[in-house]
């Protein structure tokens, strides 16, 4: 939630302060959840105005506000406006964009301005910000602004309101007690977390606060953001249990599972499963697509994703979107019964398949990420494959905000209560940050190796050798680790051993941890490169994972070395008129560097390929992420369309460099992406971070274009070069 | 100079500071001419030792030394001891490595221990210093020890000692005022550069230092460091003129004029000159080789390079070292007078060829970097070739030190008066540094040009024009826009115009300024390479010049990415096992930077061709210069030797990739030396940094150089498809 406090006066304001309780003479509210969550009137000046966003008609609005919000209108005798600005932006054809709408009523009503005056300067507004731009875009926002007063009602309010005793709090965590998989609150999301998210972080004591700045992971699923207006409705009589929905949800809030049949016995009426159609299960095998209701965001990603449709009714397909209305109720409680099957055998399950890596739990859920993110389905899938070894550096910028939102967090662990290890450093040490993740990790490791040696006789020698000599880059060979560690603790626990205890607290170490360094492309290209760099040239075992928005992201927008060509962005106005650095091919000129680029709109079977080959590789692994994000100016519906788009023009070619196959004599390069199909225009032209430049810069669009055709058909050709050459022609590291 | 304080006793002692005035009871002098230039005994103790280095036999030392030096001896009642060091070294095939030498006289006679017992100390220091690398080194230190005791002598004091006046101030700059060059000191140095050079700087009040920090330049030459025992004698006969001492020498120390042969009818009688050879000069010029005898370093670098030898007598060639006792007076008026006379035209020098732009006249002279370096030969060429124009920025390292060694610097003057600026700044954004010069100067000139617009008619239409459109990208249109600010100055000077002044003030800006970036390995492929990389992906005109030695020289030889496969450096005692990143091949990625990798004792004319294309590209340039150091292991006399031997095994391919050469259609990348004739083993073993390996690691040594002979055959292979590819094929920036 953010809170934007406003003043307005004749005469210059020459203060820093918010505005004091009691003093707003105009209050808003842009999302009607916030009604049930926060105390929104504590601000409000007796006799001021109140405007509320909400669906409901405005003869029904009254008796569909909380109690405690009710008594407060009535109290301070403010007056109450409300708009359905959801509607009337679909209507208006601005999708989800609200921002005109609620502006527009804020003129209208606040009594700032005069009226009149008020609306010719909004529209003046929009002249100036994308007159120049797009006039189709400047038309909507006209056309919103004049539907905006259309439908802006004052709200009557009833004459004995007030007068009826109401009851002061606003709720915890909305559903606390009862939402799917809450059930009691831990101590610290109540007597923290809780207040943190509720706004009031600033009256909790200091002692209340972790010594070492460790927050507690799994709390991102108690904030319910019920955000979505649509959500999607399996259709388990059409679906091929392909899994594309599960790997494209950038909220983990579409989730499979395989179970056995008679555990659904007691399942709610309305949960849908039907037997897995895989020969990869035993028989009587069920599985189930649930969405998360209250979590997801309604992006509509996975239903862009479901490659079924109904053959006598193509526009059904096997996920669709539907009202979330009456669907809130039972799916929570059909999500609440999903997440209480257990999670299938990690170790039947076929993890190079989408199918089947799709069935392993998520253990980073519900993130903040705009709706329809481009990153976080990279990320959501790493915590599937490698989840509970993970240690995470996490340089600055989206994805440790997303990653970190405190006080909720959206990393989160599995039913043994194992997750990832997370932390955030600063854009300009990530990598080396990540690097000290590793050495510590391998000292433990070496340390654990030590005592075993030591303990071998009374561990029995057969074990301590297992324990020693595993291999285990690939996931049997953890998975028998594992079974050795458990073996290993048991042993440790009845032993008298004078070091018996001394390895008990690092025998987990005996199991490889998977270092994880990631970040966006202001990070990896830029700010952070330096170190970046410095740790591919090392020969250690980290996963480099880039998040490539080709933009700074978080910050607003400002052109990264990952710009590319022709691309608006800040301190790129007219177009940058660089190329975009390749940061991928300079990767592998190193020739020890496992590098590859993905993009899993465009081939999620290559994605899901990389993340195993990066981390089963024992140096160092770069991986480029493609990652659409709505600073490129496209609805977030068409992630996977951008995507596949970005490959198909030859903007994103796809490549994998293994140094293993260069040691086992082959070419270490890859091309995993055929020869552009499409222009560059037509990815260029699909994207408002090009087009508007069309418009406001018509020759450098053109001289743009052209160039950018040019360079993509050479740098493909020079890929297949690489794909075709000799082995050693790569490598040029002397 | 550096002073070392030490402090020896039975008890532990606690403290940091120095040795108080007339507290040492032992002082040690190692370098003989410091006699003349410092006040050597203000720390020493009555009663206490002396000892001094010093080719005067011990007969004959007393009356040697400056009346200041035998007063303070006589005064105090020290006990003097003298030893030829030099001598030793030499006779004890330790070259001139003198630091056993004076370790062992002062064990020997300091009274800290018993002699025989730190004889013994001593000999034990030496196995474990070089034991285990060489066999021979020990060998050698053990023969310099037992030859340093039969050459430590003391010195029988005359009785009537110190009874006779004495001057009580040691000599400003050794022989300010008469010395070749020097005629009057400036105030500056005068008051400020001499004391702080004389140790005194703490005595300088606050008011004298400059307010913004700016350090006057032109100062290296008060030094007149004396430090050679031998400098190079020219046969005039025998020299074809090629210019390649010149070019070789890291301390502009030996120099070449031409003139018309009547301005050297005053010349001193011993003053060399003869005819100029080349068809390129007017009838009746002649040319000088001279040394400059006080600030040679008698390295021996110029020598290794002269091609020429006498038929009748191979070992005499056109250049050779001799002892400087007879030489130094009547060198040092044959320099002064070379100094009066005047640099050739630069207008009629042929800047391309050796020959010709060694008679450029170097604006950086009498560093004080390591006799023989092989990094500052790489600098004096740039401001021989664009001196006057250069903007400098310089990270921190070697070339910092070396090029801002205050109180002096060896950045200096044209005869106009105009030279370098130069500053230095941070490891870790030295690049940005050097851009924001370029902006800077960019701004200037745009500056300039709107007022040149504003006053075009006042100047008359035919000279703004001009001045406004120059090319300026090589050197006749930038000698003909000196001559149009020259024609705009004198009308400026008697312009009416209101902004006439304005306009002078800027004028000079109106010539193109040449931004060098310089720095070490350590700066560009580690530390400072972000921001390296952050320029090199920017359009901006900048040239990168890496000298690169392959390790962290200046903090004393620590592992960079740029130390090659199996060198030993700090951080890789056994040997560096990855390999040596290929920043050249790198920077070539972008498509838009002018790269090239260069070693002048390779081949001279590529260095000096790329010096000349680097900075007529209008984008960003990066030479990488291949930078023979002390820490190589190496006697620095074979320099250029080492050089050569680096191209010649595949270790330091010369290449090539130009920018202008694609846009024309072409193939950017030129590969400039021939496939390797040697083995790499040939190279490694010719360097101690690799040969040491052999001994201590003997496998590990093995390995690295089957690895380093793969790795350079691979690397000389993927250079030469590069070098006949596809022209496309090179540029991968999309
Ligand atoms: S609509 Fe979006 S957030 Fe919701 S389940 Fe589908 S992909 Fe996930
Ligand atoms: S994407 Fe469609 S077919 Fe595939 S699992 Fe999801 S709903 Fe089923
Ligand atoms: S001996 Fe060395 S310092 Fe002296 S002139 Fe020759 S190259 Fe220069
Ligand atoms: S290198 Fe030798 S031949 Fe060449 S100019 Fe110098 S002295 Fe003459």
């Amino acid at each position: 939630m953010t809170v934007s406090h406003l003043r307005f006066g004749r005469d210059p304001i020459r203060s820093t302060y918010l505005v004091e309780p009691g003093m707003a003479g105009f209050v808003a509210c842009h999302q009607t959840v916030f009604t049930e969550r926060y105390d929104l009137l504590a601000h409000a000046a007796p006799g001021g105005v109140f405007l509320l966003n909400t669906p409901e008609p405005p003869e029904r609005v009254w008796d569909s506000l909380p109690e405690s919000l009710r008594a407060g209108i009535a109290d301070k005798g403010l007056k109450l406006w409300v708009i359905d600005a959801y509607r009337v932006a679909q209507e208006a054809g601005m999708g989800r964009r609200i921002n005109t709408i609620m502006q527009t009523c804020f003129f209208a009503i606040s009594g700032i301005l005069p009226r009149q005056e008020a609306i010719s300067a909004i529209k003046h507004a929009v002249d100036k910000t994308y007159g120049k731009k797009s006039k189709r875009l400047a038309d909507l926002n006209y056309q919103a602004i004049d539907m905006t007063l259309a439908n802006l009602h004052p709200v009557v309010i009833p004459a004995q309101a007030g007068i009826q005793e109401a009851t002061s709090s606003t709720p915890a965590f909305p559903h606390a007690g009862t939402s799917a998989g809450v059930t009691d609150l831990p101590a610290f999301v109540r007597d923290v977390t809780l207040p943190i998210y509720r706004g009031h972080g600033d009256r909790l004591p200091v002692s209340l606060m972790p010594v070492d700045g460790t927050f507690p992971v799994d709390t991102a699923r108690f904030e319910k953001r019920n955000i979505a207006l649509e959500i999607p409705v399996w259709e388990a009589d059409l679906c091929t249990q392909c899994g594309k929905c599960v790997f494209v949800c950038p909220h983990s809030a579409i989730r499979a599972r395989a179970f056995p049949a008679e555990l659904a016995a007691n399942a709610p009426a309305s949960f849908k499963h039907v037997p897995a159609r895989s020969k990869d299960y035993p028989p009587g095998t069920h599985i189930s697509y649930q969405v998360a209701p209250e979590d997801c965001t309604g992006c509509g990603d996975c239903v862009e994703a479901c490659p079924i449709h109904d053959k006598s009714n193509v526009s059904r397909l096997a996920v669709n979107m539907a009202p979330i209305g009456p669907l809130r109720e039972p799916e929570r409680d059909n999500y609440a019964f999903f997440l209480s099957l257990p999670e299938f055998d990690r170790a039947a399950v076929k993890h190079g398949t989408i199918p089947g890596s799709m069935l392993l739990d998520p253990l980073f859920e519900y993130s903040g990420a705009c709706a329809g993110c481009g990153e976080t389905p990279y990320i959501r899938l790493a915590t599937q494959l490698f989840g509970d070894r993970m240690m995470i550096a996490n340089a600055t910028g989206c994805s440790s905000i997303y990653g970190g939102n405190l006080p909720t967090t959206p990393y989160t662990v599995n039913a043994e209560g194992k997750g990832p290890t997370w932390s955030n450093s600063l854009f300009e040490d990530n990598a080396e940050f990540g690097l000290g993740m590793r050495l510590a990790a391998d000292q433990l490791m070496d340390y654990a190796k030590v005592l075993v040696k030591e303990l071998a006789t009374e561990l029995g020698g057969d074990l301590a050798a297992a324990l020693l000599d595993a291999d285990q880059r690939e996931e049997a060979g953890l998975h028998a680790q594992r079974h050795r560690v458990a073996a290993l603790s048991e042993k440790l626990a009845t032993s008298s051993h004078a070091r018996a205890k001394e390895l008990a607290s690092v025998a987990e170490w005996l199991i490889r941890r998977s270092v994880w360094i990631v970040g966006g492309d202001g990070w990896a290209y830029d700010i952070g490169y330096g170190g970046l760099d410095h740790v591919l040239a090392l020969p250690y075992d980290v996963n480099i994972l880039v998040l490539d928005t080709e933009v700074y992201s978080n910050t607003g927008g400002q052109t990264s070395k990952a710009t590319p060509l022709g691309a608006v962005a800040k301190f790129s106005a007219g177009g940058k008129a660089t190329a975009k650095k390749d940061l991928a091919k300079l990767a592998s000129d190193y020739g020890h560097v496992y590098v590859a680029t993905v993009a899993y709109g465009a081939k999620d079977t290559q994605t899901l390929r990389v993340f195993h080959e990066a981390e089963a590789y024992a140096g160092p692994s770069l991986i480029v992420a493609y990652s659409p994000c709505i600073a490129h100016g496209v609805d977030m519906l068409y992630n996977q369309r951008q995507q596949d788009l970005a490959v198909k023009s030859g903007h994103w070619p796809l490549f994998r460099f293994d140094p293993r196959l260069a040691e086992a004599g082959g070419n270490p390069f890859k091309l995993d992406s055929a020869a552009p199909s499409q222009p560059i225009k037509a990815f260029m032209d699909s994207e408002t971070r090009f087009a508007m430049l069309a418009r406001s810069h018509p020759e450098a669009s053109e001289r743009f274009l052209a160039e950018a055709q040019k360079a993509a058909e050479r740098r493909f050709k020079a890929y297949q070069e690489l794909a075709q050459g000799h082995p050693d022609a790569t490598k040029t590291g002397a």
